[in-house]
């Protein structure tokens, strides 16, 4: 079973159930967007959160054996269309030298990590409008000379 | 005064007089991802900061008045290229559809505003290497009909 | 059932009655431009005007499901062939920076919003050739510093 | 002359003038979008516009011959960057098909002209947030036999 | 059924019975390079031409009826690369500035529509090689200001 | 000299002397698409022909020896921006697969050739509008075997 | 039957039977490399070819008339990846001007043919290690003036 | 001195003094084709080699010295556009994989080398008109297991 | 057998049996990186390698004569994705110019052969977190002139 | 002084001074790849190492502090041309997923950082060619849940 099947066979065990993201993460006990982007294929999980999962969606082991696979990380459109994206592509676009300046001045010459990394989002209800909290939460990774 | 030219004033005059963004931020009173990007020329700045930061850096009017100026934002690389900013655009790529259906579950069919929006980088101290704290603050927006 | 099956099962029943949009938009009140987008996929529809067009269509409840859920917004061709479509693209390139500065001018630094916002099309009949009038009717977000 | 000059001299000479593109229109007699994309070399002149307008402005004749010559139009960027424009950008792609629909309904196999055509900005004044209300009007072009 | 199958019939049914473009053009009367643009799915076709058509080449009325839908217009390369029409998109790079200044010069600020438009093609006997004559007429569609 | 400079130096004398591309074709006896492509830098003229220009345009011995220079062809935009020349490259794009299909059909495997080839331009005067005719006649280069 | 199934039928027999491109050329009387360009589906076969090269390989008269159809030529890749195609890209890009002037310097201001045109592959044995020899034969066509 | 201004001072030079490529071929010793690289700043040349050529065309040491420079190869256009090396693309592209075939049926599974590699042209005269022979000779580098 | 279903075979029958890499490299004496590359069809293995392989995998022998067969070697992404890819591609654009200059220093104008080429990965174990140390050796091809 | 200038001042004195990058990582005590980077403009040195270098080269203390400065990595082309440098990539685009597998079996699902990273080139001399051993040394960076 490759991702991509493996992926439509839990958002539908996921809808039947009526499971949120928030339902899921609570009985596996790891945070929503990772456990959405297992789901997605985008990452692999340990085989025990993978049983766990399965166990709750009631889905067969083969599923469990597609989450723990190392997946070939990808995305069709070098620059997003879906607007919900594409704002983050904006924001990587207008505040990616600016926030290279920031951060360099903090921290020395190197990068925020994409692997050692995590990633929330929360909802800060506001009476002239609802506001998303995104938080992202890289390793520093300093370049060294040799 | 065309802003490519401002912002090399600026950055000449903050490494001149040893300013950190946190101190800037600190003296006009506005966050340093903000500030930063009003100094790359990515948004303009209200007439008192921009004159309140030109006399903090002892730069002329002129500079002011660009700061003033509305911009055209734009940036050269459609996929970036340094690493900093690149994986930035990882992110976006690897977990946009995971962070469209958590939002989108969370807050209905819509998206996050990156116009009414504010940004901020924190450096989080760990034996294990320090880590950046990175976080964004959207306005949900919601699709109607019509 | 995707959003593509939807829209080819909507387009059949439409045909087959010979409807036109205008008659399901007066039959369901929601605006041609916006109930058409639905139909191709690019909307999602309140469950009750998306039952209500199952019900005018005789459609299954199957296609109204359909039409609730929160569509990936995408387009094949960043540079739009079919002459109609080119046509629009091409305002928007001649015309571009022209409205920036008409709007920005009126507004304030911000954007017209495309997520806030609606579009009407109508006939105007001139003995010279009639004429398409386009409408589009977005907020104004301003950028705000922080 | 060429346009990008004759650009640069206009919009230095409207900012010393403190004239907005509305003051421009009712000195001239023409519309204020289609007197913009003049000034922003995107379309000619009539003699006696640019004649009147180079009037209004104090500026040279030598402006006024460049604003009557025929441009070449062209737009830097194939996917638009500044989310002013980005926004318009993504009407296209998102309600293209849309549009194509429902116009071809209305009035047959063709298109609207992006030549026999103008366009106006308008502000609605709004508690809830002001809107722009943008209006085209193109002349109906249909596909003939031959 | 759509342009791709209808394609499919015509031409197969158009060299079963050794029709040439030009048989067909006389028994329909229409011209061979838009009826065959027609059978390629390029243009919608009246009713009764389609018919007609249908009926020279003992087709299905189902065809007549794909023949008369709308067509999106599109080609899959941006740069053809069979050489015979990248010959024409070359003509077009080395021509077009030149064409626009000769066209321009002769009609004023404006186009030649690719829609009220016709083409004809014409074989001219030569010892020394034969030549393809290629006709375009185009309405001019000037400019205007509003 | 190059050809860039070249092309100025021409294109100011002929509109200082208020020539027409025709009435430059009068007077050195060649074609006004073929001589505006020499002036444009995309054709190399004769040595007398170039000599003629030059006398009938009051022009340094130089520009006659650019023109004569070989030129390399090029142009910017892959897909042409300006409305004129688009809508020839839409021409190519809606009707290349027809063309090849007729022109092959009359000549046999082939290509209808873009160097050993010629292109005018006239004006049909018309109540309706005025129409461009624009012909193109290449010698038609059969495919061979060997 | 199409030229991609024409083609795996051909590439099945060829090597069922064992031939080479050298023993299929000497049996119908034809270079190799057009014989395998036309098997490739890049060039059409006259009709006694077709059907000799299906008689030595044993395939349906349906082959032979699908080797003779008129081919679509195309590719793929812009740029080739295939490092034996993409050594010869490479050898367009670095030695395009040089050959270009070359050739114009020995032929005038014209092109080679890549229509009136043969290639032929060698081998040539050398104990340092063997050496390819390709040789490209197109006729010159000089552009011309009218 | 950079390969560019070493480019047009030996193109200047070689203008001036009336010397074709086959004249400073036949003094210095090496093909012509490999001697306009080199000017073309596509190659390097060795010491003596370059001493000498600039010692025919009276040149500057300097310009000696910028020919043996290692050069950094490239190109333009991934897609070239001018006529003459264009065709040599569309070679490549269309009979690409057909020369890959016939080659590695002779040689087995590799490469001709773009390195180990030399390349003439020759004028052979025809009354039907002249013909262009292109000769490539490339060692053939076997891939090798390890 | 074409090359994908080949590797898709291999692949299920290596997880059957558990080997890894390492296991198949010491059971048929071929290092690990090009054994896995032509399991993924990117290189042809040699008649004996091939069979044994397919012995040690319980696997038919179609399977070990799709491994003989000469690739076409090509990849999806020009831009690669996958983090694990990019980074490997990203050191080629920072440090590829560093690495021309260096190696050209040490070896002369010329190349290191990616055909003429080994491969090896390693795994250095450091209390600080292990490391890849991968290792390319590549025969040094002089370019020369003629 | 930007990275550019600075770069070629330290060329311009290391050719002056005929100091190869051997001798230039002898004399500071870092490896010649790091060393040629920083003079490249892609890495940014110690303080303490750039003043060392600018006094063996017996350059300006500007130089040193350019060279301390955090660089903006980039590079020109997506596709790399110059053949030294495409040869890697092409490495890259044929044995990248092969690495992949092989690594992550190695060590887990995870990346080699191309941060945390040294590179080196040896030079093995060899009667049937010399050899480019080149050598990459990256920590392992392993993906984690949370």
């Amino acid at each position: 079973m490759n991702k991509v099947e493996m992926h439509h066979l839990i958002m539908a065990a996921k809808a039947r159930k009526g499971f949120s993201w928030d339902d899921l993460s609570a009985a596996v006990g790891k945070a929503p967007v990772w456990l959405a982007s297992v789901c997605y294929g985008m990452n692999s999980a340990p085989q025990e959160v993978a049983a766990h999962l399965c166990e709750v969606l009631e889905l067969d082991a083969e599923v469990a054996t597609a989450m723990t696979a190392y997946p070939v990380k990808g995305w069709d459109q070098a620059i997003p269309q879906d607007p919900l994206i594409y704002r983050l592509y904006e924001v990587v676009g207008v505040y990616g030298p600016t926030l290279k300046d920031v951060i360099q001045e903090k921290f020395g010459d190197g990068i925020m990590s994409a692997i050692d990394f995590s990633m929330h989002v929360e909802k800060i209800e506001d009476p002239k409008g609802d506001r998303v909290l995104l938080t992202l939460n890289g390793k520093f990774l300093p370049y060294r000379s040799w």
